[in-house]
């Protein structure tokens, strides 16, 4: 079987299955072997024309296996469940009782008006596991004492790096793992200045608008594009339900805020929230198994007031409400006096924190000033105090920053957050481009990444204005992956430039099809091209709609490299004496600079 | 007759006529008047919801003005035709015999063939205007002499600049006026690293698809969205007409690639062509009112073979095609040879150079490279050549670059090319995102405006997949408006953050129709924020989709806002002295952090 033939092959099994997750058949799941058989990192292989594949860093999870059977009602299977019972040192207990307002419902409210808390999610039933005898599972806490542990091979696989690599980064706190023990099913991903710079997509429903389906369904699509992470935000009813199915099946690490749950549960009244029922709510989380949490613990009572001569105070939904909790008692976040007990839990289950920038900017006037500083350094204290406790942590950052400004961000950061992770929301560069902000802030996000910013989160078209829907997911995601990669290559992350390398090499050699399956959006690129030139024949068509038939730059090109290489002097000084001779031949070829489409 | 009476009254009438091309009736055009009465600059004033208007530069020209009656027939009103004239240094004369070639046509070619020549366009009968005995009619000429011309004075007005800044600028060839004498209808733009970053739109049908009137109203309406200047690309047919029509009808600079026309003359053989056709066509196009030209007179003979292994060769069609003739006939490319003749025709005409990168990177691979940089050294001496003879300069720049290697683009065009104008194509900051290369570029783009690039070439979505539409223009020239304003902010262009924060005045004060009418696309912004809640009384309601109605950040920023401004203080150590009073006084308000709808 020839490799047009075996693409054509799986192409008919994936239609005829309906499994493939995948926007074209040129793309299969591919996996390599570490050093255990339960040890297998998947990645994306593109199948060229030519018969080359190109293998590419993947977030899509067995969806984008024809051979796994999706059923959401199911869930993903246990990767990790071996990694982490074998290490021996977490225990599984009966786990907090779940209680109506989880949901969002009162607490005397009917059971029939619940939704069906007894069975939140249909799959395998599982107890919540955690740390034994206060051992610290967390990934910090093995890189720490030495321990390369699966998942630290199962990304330094992913990335082409060295687990030793990756171990010493992690134990430095320079990089992060966020892993739940609770959540078996994640493909493991690193976050750190030294690796692929990552992406997350924030999905969610809300008080106005959505439902579970569509949010697990986000999820998925998100994945399918490249996200890396997934923030659930989900506010309103069903919060606790909506997690559970997104977690199970869930490739990707989920990251949530638990504020906005903790906040449902006091009905939205901020100034009734306290450490108690912030408390239950994160082991609530942590024992469904997300796998970082936003914690806005540098909102100071001293930092609020620095906020009261900004264009648009404080525009974090977090910040906001730890800020209204301040103002309304009087006392210090309870976030920043309970931060060790806060601590001990998370290092109890593997969650990573990401610290919250609460007090970012929310317009280009109000960029780096003395608000979003002044947190910026709590935060740092709070990171040391984190790993001091085995607890990864990651750092959060803005928001709106004019480009000039968007370089002494990433330097404050590194120098008072001691190099932790960077995770920031764009920044956005202008603000006058509603409906346009996944470009006002993919260009400050790029900017950043390649500074050194560990994972971007993204920004959607509809910031400002609305819920994203599957097509602004969709946007937001790309977006970003442009981003992020533009970034990897300004970094010169090693491998990073064979994917452009690839796409070039295919666009000039006129092979359409291979431009397409590169492409980080294969059906957009698709559309696009047969807008133009829709007949089947252009695909392969030595012109592209740009020039016509008639005349080609690429043509021309091409019939100066076979000219020229490869075995001509490139240099100015050894051209001049070949060139007469090759000058003659090009005559003798009858000055053939485009040549008949037949070619 | 209050604002928002008038406001509607406008409204009504815009209407009415139908005339206004503006895509929501608060935005107005306006006027200011400089030293002479027939010296009328043109704003946009946006009207917004509080009584307070927003002045902004504007490039629709009279199609934004409700009293202006659009007839693409007619043409533009001759704006700059008593300016040139009373001067006294230009001449009407009979100007070049059409030819059947012009458009596209075999010499021989029966009269009925021709799209009726005699009257290529409709409106007002003319005689091109030349300098007269050898005059120096170009704005440089006339900046060199210590004049300041009303072209100087409309753009300083326009910018918020002193007239004899921009005079200085302009002689010192830091900036260009691209302004023919033969298309007085153009509004003055000033393209220089010391004002606003213009962008440039690309229009022009091709040998596959395309109309004269699609051409024409893909000019207003990139216009009608933000372009400074838009150049035609025309191929195959009708190329002639199609570029009066553009030009009769057309309030902003419009460029050409003579090469391309030249070349259609000789069947698209490039080996054909020579001097004199070139010339030919030149004059052509000058004696119609072409403002800036591309003359790829950088593509040197002995450049060509620096290219030969390259990934992606050359992808300049204008750089291809000299690269092309210069090898079919081993001699020196003719732009070169004969470029100060060349210079002469222009200065005659006060045709502005953009002097063509033909050896352009067309992947991250060939970014910076020797061929390119051979070719920018060559630019930068013909850049001198061209200044000394009074003939206005832009230098073009790539292309394919990754963000690391933009800024030597930036440092070595400054170096090498004297700080002429720097005009560049995106840069594409990565290569694996067909269908998205608005924002690859945008990226690029954005930074390289910051470190001085004057003006930006749009890419669109169908870069490298076939030939925008009307949709794609559009997005191609917002996106490439956000990257121009993020670098007018970066760079701290004096007046550009007050767009910015006029809009985030109207965010934080919840005044949705001010967001959407200062947004860069007010259509857009206004359908998103529908989407999602579509109903009237959600555009004055205190609350947005994200959060939904019971709890809004803003809205909790609000109450911090009165709580401590205007007369606290707002450093860290002057905030503990007032802080419990403050308390106390939020907790006699019922701790009431938002509050309900009637609000």
């Amino acid at each position: 079987m020839t490799t047009h033939e075996a693409q054509q092959h799986d192409h008919d099994r994936n239609r005829s299955t309906g499994a493939t997750g995948y926007p074209t058949p040129a793309w299969h799941k591919a996996y390599r072997t570490g050093s255990r058989p339960d040890l297998r990192v998947p990645y994306r292989e593109v199948h060229l024309g030519n018969g080359r594949t190109v293998p590419l860093y993947d977030t899509s999870g067995p969806y984008g296996d024809p051979a796994y059977e999706t059923d959401v009602r199911r869930g993903l299977p246990a990767l990790r469940d071996g990694w982490i019972r074998q290490r021996g040192d977490v225990e599984e207990y009966q786990g907090r009782a779940p209680k109506p307002e989880d949901d969002g419902l009162r607490p005397t409210a009917p059971r029939g008006g619940l939704r069906n808390l007894d069975a939140v999610f249909p799959g395998r039933p599982r107890r919540p596991l955690r740390a034994r005898d206060g051992a610290a599972v967390t990934q910090l806490g093995y890189a720490k004492r030495g321990v390369v542990t699966p998942e630290m091979e199962f990304v330094a696989l992913r990335e082409g790096m060295d687990p030793e690599f990756v171990r010493d980064r992690v134990a430095r706190g320079r990089a992060v793992i966020p892993v739940n023990v609770n959540h078996p099913e994640v493909e493991p991903a690193v976050i750190g200045t030294d690796f692929l710079v990552k992406i997350n997509a924030n999905i969610g429903n809300s008080a106005v608008t959505s439902s579970i389906e569509e949010e697990v369904e986000k999820m998925t699509w998100a994945t399918r594009w490249g996200a890396d992470t997934v923030m659930d935000l989900s506010t309103g009813r069903n919060i606790h339900t909506t997690r559970e199915w997104i977690l199970r099946n869930s490739p990707v690490p989920i990251g949530t805020v638990p504020l906005y749950q903790a906040l449902e549960k006091v009905d939205g009244r901020a100034e009734e929230l306290d450490w108690e029922v912030y408390r239950d709510t994160v082991i609530e989380q942590c024992e469904q198994g997300v796998d970082y949490i936003t914690v806005h613990a540098g909102v100071l009572l001293r930092h609020v007031p620095l906020t009261a001569r900004r264009k648009t105070g404080i525009v974090s939904r977090g910040g906001s409400i730890m800020a209204a909790w301040c103002l309304a008692h009087h006392r210090e976040n309870f976030l920043y006096t309970h931060f060790e007990e806060l601590c001990d839990i998370l290092r109890a289950y593997d969650v990573t924190y990401s610290l919250g920038d609460g007090l970012r900017p929310g317009s280009i006037a109000d960029a780096n000033d003395d608000a979003q500083f002044a947190e910026l350094r709590t935060l740092g204290e709070l990171g040391r105090i984190a790993r001091e406790r085995d607890v990864q942590v990651m750092i959060e950052g803005p928001g709106h920053v004019p480009m000039n400004k968007i370089r002494e961000n990433m330097d404050l950061q590194k120098e008072i957050c001691d190099e932790a992770p960077f995770y920031t929301l764009g920044p956005l560069t202008t603000d006058v481009a509603p409906g346009y902000d996944h470009i006002t802030s993919g260009i400050g996000a790029a900017m950043i990444a390649w500074w050194g910013t560990a994972m971007l989160c993204y920004v959607t078209p509809k910031e400002h204005l609305g819920l994203p829907d599957r097509d602004d997911v969709k946007t937001g995601v790309i977006t970003y992956k442009i981003a992020a990669h533009a970034a990897d290559l300004a970094k010169g992350h090693p491998g990073a430039q064979a994917w452009d390398d690839a796409l070039s090499d295919a666009r000039f050699e006129f092979r359409w099809e291979d431009q397409f399956n590169l492409a980080l959006d294969p059906e957009t690129a698709r559309a696009f091209h047969d807008e133009t030139l829709p007949a089947e024949p252009a695909k392969t068509a030595h012109f592209c709609s740009m020039c016509g038939p008639k005349f080609c730059s690429m043509k021309i090109s091409r019939t100066i490299n076979e000219t020229f290489a490869p075995d001509t002097p490139a240099t100015e000084a050894e051209i001049a004496a070949g060139m007469l001779a090759k000058s003659r031949e090009f005559a003798a070829n009858g000055n053939r600079v485009y040549l008949p489409l037949t070619d």
